[in-house]
């Protein structure tokens, strides 16, 4: 497992991330030394997974306050940076969670620019420690859920990579692993950046998980064939009536559980739960760029041809047998509401 | 659209075919002059889709007739290549059908190599000419299913590529275009190969039919917006109970729109049917190279990660809505028995 430090930490002066668009080919640190370099690497989904980006909205408010010049309006310029930070991506809740607890700490500070880089620095580090102790208790309250042996399937990537450390839905499986009980994983590759083949099957590489990838179309089969126990993934954003939004093709995936009478789980730390968002209605989904689905031109679809690229997709309550938490596991009726 | 003949077409000792491999950017013409070269152009899928692999067997029979060293043994010799070609592939029925129907043209005539030369050709670019026009006859009765402005999902490449031309589930779309109905068409891209972001988009965009791409594992959110009027796919074998196999994810789809309340149609010439299968569990299911999905080296996934690529999945009868053959639309109970 790579170590919460190597995934992401604050330097003075510096938000220095695992860059996990080039994984598993290479292991290269980005260093963020400015605001805009940190945006442009959460566009970029060199950093991502909605924990993580929950660490990285409050190492960035610390780095904000570094950065920002002293003077008059210093204080409108951290929080404006902090603002842009927030609205970076749109899906996953923890981001502007991340930054409303960097802001927090600066409360009643923002006289003395030392006391709120001190203040927050110190809170973005928590937070990040935070995040990873919530994981080992998902992980924990998770692996209850299955036997020894147990196949699961998962998407994307909900590991250490997605949360700094431990991993929501792989946090389940390392536990598994760790007690003994020999699990084992359909990693489903997760078009169009492939972060299940890129990143989920290397942590499981390294972490010694029996596993294997296979395409997103070749899931419905495995069903059928009776070759999976159960479905563990992560979330981007859980409204208050339990509606999950994560990466897309997990509803596709919570049809066919439930099509095959499949449990269907997911893993999750409190921060993900937006209480202010209703139902999954009106959670905002991110589309991103044509290219990472046809690629540079020519590329694989033709120039003339229109792309629709969603990186969510909303999960009804209803297809959801458990949402895993830091403190136990919660079934349906979920009601998060403020 | 592109021409029958510039699909595939039979020469005086060559088969001639467009290889599938390299569209949307190049389309080039790779000319099989001996059984080797066929087979390898039919394992590599540049020459791919089951309709269009049951002309490539028919004209394979020629081309064995054509090249085979006369003398003792010729018989045998060219029994032996069709042999091979038929086994080129696992899935597909129609390429043993095609190659069937190539050999009983030679019936009664073995102990002249010429009138077999003659007789083998004859019937393969007949077969060709008989699955274009047995698409043409699919499309107009599965045209009849939809309304104007419909919004059809299909999956992979089952068009005028994938059968010599005009096409099984995308000629239902393409006589709702000629009749004016002015359809439109969800193109999911159809990983590993790519078949429906390459081949599919290309075919549309000639044609002038509106279409979108998108990755595989957002076909689902499509489905929980309403977005899609019915699903058209082809069919690689038709067990006499209707289990049909088709392209990995096509099983995907029908537990989808079985879900959501929307029809599932299968489009596909009787020489896809197999009456000797009772149902589809019996339906080889070709495992295809790790490479297709774990790109070249070093390549998307692990080096120590294994793979599952399997090229197809299996649609139970009781999925289905219609089978859409050249005689009509058929209904369940299908029953294809010999």
């Amino acid at each position: 497992m790579p170590a919460p430090e190597t995934i992401i930490r604050l330097e003075p002066g510096a938000v220095v991330l695992l860059d996990q668009t080039l994984l598993p080919a290479q292991a290269v640190e980005r260093r963020c030394g400015d605001v805009e370099t940190l945006i442009a690497a959460i566009r970029a989904l060199a950093v991502r997974g909605a924990p993580l980006l929950g660490v990285a909205g409050a190492m960035g408010v610390a780095l904000a306050a570094a950065r920002a010049e002293e003077g008059d309006g210093w204080r409108a310029r951290v929080e404006a940076d902090a603002a842009r930070i927030a609205a970076a991506r749109p899906t996953a809740v923890n981001l502007a969670v991340g930054v409303a607890a960097g802001l927090a700490a600066a409360d009643g500070r923002w006289d003395d620019p030392s006391a709120v880089r001190d203040a927050t620095a110190e809170r973005a580090r928590a937070f990040h420690a935070e995040e990873v102790e919530r994981c080992r208790l998902i992980g924990a309250h998770g692996a209850a859920l299955f036997g020894p042996g147990a196949r699961i399937c998962t998407i994307c990537n909900a590991g250490a990579l997605a949360t700094g450390g431990y991993g929501t839905a792989l946090g389940v499986v390392r536990r598994l692993h760790e007690d003994g009980a020999a699990p084992f994983v359909w990693v489903p590759e997760t078009r169009p950046l492939l972060q299940g083949a890129r990143l989920t099957a290397y942590e499981l590489g390294q972490a010694g998980v029996d596993h294997r990838v296979l395409p997103d179309g070749a899931l419905a089969g495995l069903f059928r064939e009776g070759l999976v126990d159960g479905v563990v993934v992560g979330a981007d954003r859980i409204a208050a009536n339990g509606d999950t939004a994560n990466k897309v093709g997990t509803y596709g995936l919570a049809v066919l559980a439930h099509h095959h009478g499949v449990p269907f789980h997911v893993a999750a730390p409190r921060t993900t739960i937006d209480p202010g968002m209703p139902d999954g209605a009106a959670i905002p989904i991110e589309e991103r760029p044509r290219e990472e689905v046809a690629g540079p031109a020519p590329g694989t679809v033709p120039a003339t041809s229109p792309v629709r690229n969603p990186a969510f997709d909303v999960t009804p309550a209803a297809l959801i047998d458990a949402i895993i938490v830091e403190d136990g596991v919660l079934r349906a009726p979920f009601a998060f509401g403020a």
